[in-house]
């Protein structure tokens, strides 16, 4: 199931840059893993924020809350999450490009590997 | 430039069947009009409701502005569009996948047809 | 999964009584189906308004949304989900309820059917 | 009476780690014995936040108030309380399962133990 | 258990005098039944808006709801209900006053003197 | 004039407890003035929560900010205040009363039985 | 007693003109005799819109509701009063400038013409 | 140009006795400047809490910028401003106070001493 | 004095086409005429909307409102205006500009024709 | 492509003055490079806070998020940006100028001295 994750990261601005180095390097780790795992499909950042909006894929809430909250900077992040259901054209599209061999640009998310 | 937008579409709930059917088939024909030009990248619905949210690869807002007015139910839709800014993340994920010639889930965007 | 969904029913207030009362019943009776399947597992009312709050058991968003797009009154449905993810207290709970043969009055959601 | 209750954790994210353990220990104790009341019906966790969502079953809300002031992180709690009113077809469906002499999957919350 | 309701009657300006003042009547009908049984308490006016503030008294939200949804007017009301718990500094004033024998202006709203 | 005043207090969760103690009982003796003078005429607790609804009589608004500002955490309380507007049903409901020499139950919010 | 009013006039945009014209006529008339009886002090517009601001001199939440629902656009406005209380730099300011015999521009409210 | 501006005071609870006073003095001081300069018109508070609505008189909102941050107390102060537009029945009313010799209480701001 | 304002047209979706046209073409009559009054300087669309963000050079909120009620669409129109003080850097990046010979980019807004 | 770039300062009040100020020499001096660079286009302040509302001209997202965090301050901004697409009439605007060798004072963006 697909979920679109947005976090604003309050990690106060006076935090030492040797922690705040610490906890990007672990941050980026663990993303990597996610990443590995098929589960952090893509990450964006909110222009001029600490922000980002993530796209990830998870069996359900409880999945999703394990992986949020094994992220390093979990306790200083605020969090919003947002189910996401598909939508029929998605499938519809999907057809028309295998039946047409062409490559549907939109395929991104169920992209396998060939 | 990625795009992040979220509609509701607020077409009156005692509009006739006939109308809705045509507006629904034109909308379709026009995404898939979108799909083709890359523009229309990935659509969700957000459950239990009309609305939508979708991922746009429009050059600027004005270009976005054009894509998105083109759609025949525009008149009813209420329409709010978010920019996204690259994340760092993912080209070192990019260039991780590459370097194990293992294929990055999380490609997805972009993919390039084979 | 569980979903927390609230509903406000919009249909306007001076929508003919027969008609009201066809969309109550249609409305009761695909209730009815929903609980036989173990989807709709509980519905309250929000006190003073047409509003109601639901617990529902569904595979995943998509899912969820054909049933709740399914109800008769769903075009004049205000709807907004929450997914809600297990807590660990739950698991704990149960395991000693079970040590202790006492009957977890807190069950309610995975009591099976003796 | 039933009762929505949400709570947003906002102890400290550098409260010492012994400290944050003694709470969530003493936190658990006092809902286990909650659960024994038959006050503390069902507990979620909101995905990817400190955030939960629970059923409570109180008299009323004062009783809801000295519940909610006698767990050890009420100090730190921001809470909302929603109350909830039964809807008919809550008394409808049991009664079609008692009927029927299935089980009503709903049934749960007046789950008499057996 | 003591709850403080808001409303804002949405009845549309374009509303015939005629019904609205047989609606303003049936309102003041049922008010004052209300009051009889002591369930509606106090009912104060929104300066300068069509809304009202209001203390009711009832067993629970499922008792507020059947009471708000017999008024007239229900069908075009926006309410919004408040639960209130009794402050423990209530009860001291009580007893303080009864020790006293004199007579505590905060017990009624316009306290007949003895 | 009558006022319904909300407030949330903002005292830091880690104030010593003798501090806390020692404002509750300046709060409770301050309380007790007013309600002497008929200026604190309700106060209830919002469930779950530090914060109250009350009930004050006032003059108007200057007198209303003196006798708040008089409280003794009021450096530390967020207070909203809201004019009330009496109802005509009220003068009504009184006249009904006392032409019935009935006692009109809302006349106070605790009515001492006769 | 001094309150800050703000409406909102929602008439409907297709509203004939003659009416209109009626309305504000009517409107007119009516604020000329609330200035001659020092109830209406100043009213000023929100620039783009038909909102405007207004300061009323009413003894209390009762007297300013019955001024406002006898304005004749009453049905069709959205109104927020908000209660001003003195601040005692008014009574410092007006204590100085009759010490000095000067014209303090901010007397405005009290001005009587030297 | 008239302006209405809304302060929150956020000057943390815990600020010295004497740097508050001194603070306090110094604000009242610079009040006093700007009332004399006809810059300050008015000045009330807000009932229960820290915060003022004021009416300036400033030739643009960078005039208007200049003066609020030369408050003593800007560093902790939480501003909103709106710009005023001047009503057509202020002229309406000015002109005729005037052709009736009589004192309109409206006419407070454009007062000019006779 | 420049203002940012902010403009979303409510004019109903099923407008005749012809009366829709005539609306358009009156707009861009008046604009055109604000234009080379030096009052409207800049307009964008925002993306995905009918709403517009305008740049407006007026002396004060009252000329802004008679600008701005005197548009075709204005009866149409929700507006927000905000008004917009000078920036300190504006100065110096333009005295930099002079002194270097060199054309700022950012001239734009007080840019006279040479 | 242009955007409206909206910041609040939440530098804290009681910096030391020497570190304030050696900010704002930086800050400034970051912004000269970027209008030298065509990135900053105008810059203003909001009437009494310490926020900005400025203009940028930037790529995409992507590149205005590099400008924003290269600001000194920036790990103490709060920041929004509002993507803007142009407006057709702004090109209509420049051909009508063009065409009567006037000077649109709108041009004041792609203002090429003449």
């Amino acid at each position: 199931m697909e979920w679109l994750v947005r976090t604003h990261n309050r990690l106060p601005a006076d935090t030492p840059a040797a922690e705040r180095e610490r906890l990007r390097a672990a941050e980026r780790g663990r993303a990597m893993e996610l990443r590995a795992e098929g589960v952090l499909r893509k990450l964006w950042r909110t222009p001029g924020s600490t922000g980002t909006v993530a796209l990830y894929e998870c069996r359900d809430a409880t999945h999703l809350h394990d992986v949020l909250s094994s992220l390093p900077v979990f306790p200083w992040l605020e969090v919003s999450v947002e189910p996401l259901a598909t939508h029929p054209q998605e499938a519809h599209a999907a057809a028309l490009a295998a039946a047409h061999g062409s490559h549907d640009h939109s395929e991104g998310y169920d992209d396998q590997p060939v």
